[in-house]
């Protein structure tokens, strides 16, 4: 079925059961390969790509929207949520739809609400919906165009996922079980974008007492075999509720 | 007029020119006398206070609406304003107007963008609206009870201005022009909420490099006359945009 087809199909609901004006974004962040990547899709009759997104039932909170939203897009329950930004530009999303008939639900003014989120590569089930005719990571070194704010708002959620490596925890939705140092110093690296020298990040990252090291080191390899360590959860969670006490 | 009258009367006017179900709540902060404090009003029939609120009009973004609506209430213009979270509880906002009639523009549900602001203390007059009895300056130590959720989206408020002293300078909207060194840290201290240690806050003060010393100092008083210091305004105003590099 042809996108305008549909859109006109799914307005008088939309109408019915969604806040008007509003929408959520979710950027979508996943680390495989030691690369940083992001859940990108790409709209029917377009060769843009934009971030998964939604609209809010009349009757749920913005965090029940977007949990939604995402574990329609990826199966995967329990992941790490963060609003972080609300983008309201006059026709940051009205233009989109300028061809199609006045009064259809996507035509309106939207004021999206974005969230972002990380998410176990590995736990993730892409699927695509009607309105797209593609669903992929994309490696944040090599992004492809994207439709109306998308770009805006997926630098803006890179931003405040750089500044959180300040003040919360990071990697327990994002490595394995079980990781190395340098695999750990490699997710930090890989999100800052810059290196990081290795005795600073080691003294910095044990200060934060969130890791407990194992009685088991990793097998295999010409060298010494490394350490494994894991997040010690209840110091884990208590350090992503209180903040990492970096500041003054 | 009594507040049910008011409301119904401006519920036409309200639902013709604003987007529905939103609204802007701001946390006004001032500092004066070395306190930190907050400005709140009391809306009429009520013994609780809320933040100054308003509604986004159908064509502006929401920094437009931000601005607006604290130059309607203070006066005062080029305030730091910033949002901060979104607030979407159900029934956070229409409870409060249950015994009104169906259709008031005030008893729809709200999901609202919170915004703080630092204003100078000495530049606002405080305009009380026809709907509130009284708009003050509270200290943030001894609050009044709030309305709705109001002393939750203050709650998050102090927290992010906290946090924002690990990223972002902060002070030029908040001391006079000309200022001690343990005025500074005295602004710091007030906000965090703790005592600083004199040494370690001048030497991460100084670091970030947003300070002239001046070649005056302060007269008066019994000890040796404090040095005279104030913000390069481009070199603070760059750290704004930039961030403090506190971090990784």
């Amino acid at each position: 079925m042809e996108l305008q087809k549909i859109l006109e199909d799914r307005s008088q609901k939309a109408w019915e059961i969604y806040l008007p004006n509003l929408s959520i974004d979710c950027v979508v962040f996943g680390f495989n390969n030691n690369t940083l990547k992001v859940l990108l899709l790409k709209m029917k009759n377009s060769t843009h790509w934009g971030v998964p997104g939604g609209y809010i039932l009349k009757d749920e909170n913005i965090n029940q929207a977007a949990n939604r939203i995402l574990r329609d897009r990826t199966g995967a329950e329990s992941i790490y949520l963060q609003q972080f930004r609300v983008f309201s530009d006059l026709n940051r999303s009205e233009g989109f739809f300028e061809d199609y008939p006045d009064g259809i639900w996507n035509k309106q003014r939207f004021l999206s609400i974005g969230f972002y989120a990380l998410v176990n590569y590995s736990d993730v089930n892409i699927k695509l919906d009607e309105f797209s005719d593609a669903c992929e990571w994309k490696s944040i070194n090599d992004l492809p165009e994207f439709m109306m704010d998308h770009r805006a708002i997926f630098d803006k959620a890179l931003i405040r996922l750089r500044k959180q490596l300040n003040d919360k925890p990071i990697g327990y939705n994002l490595l394995p079980e079980k990781f190395t140092m340098p695999e750990l110093q490699k997710l930090y690296e890989t999100i800052l974008g810059k290196k990081l020298n290795r005795g600073n990040f080691y003294r910095k990252i044990l200060r934060y007492d969130i890791l407990q090291k194992l009685d088991e080191s990793r097998k295999g390899g010409a060298h010494k075999a490394p350490d494994l360590y894991q997040f010690d959860i209840e110091k884990y969670k208590k350090a992503l509720e209180q903040g990492l006490n970096n500041g003054w």
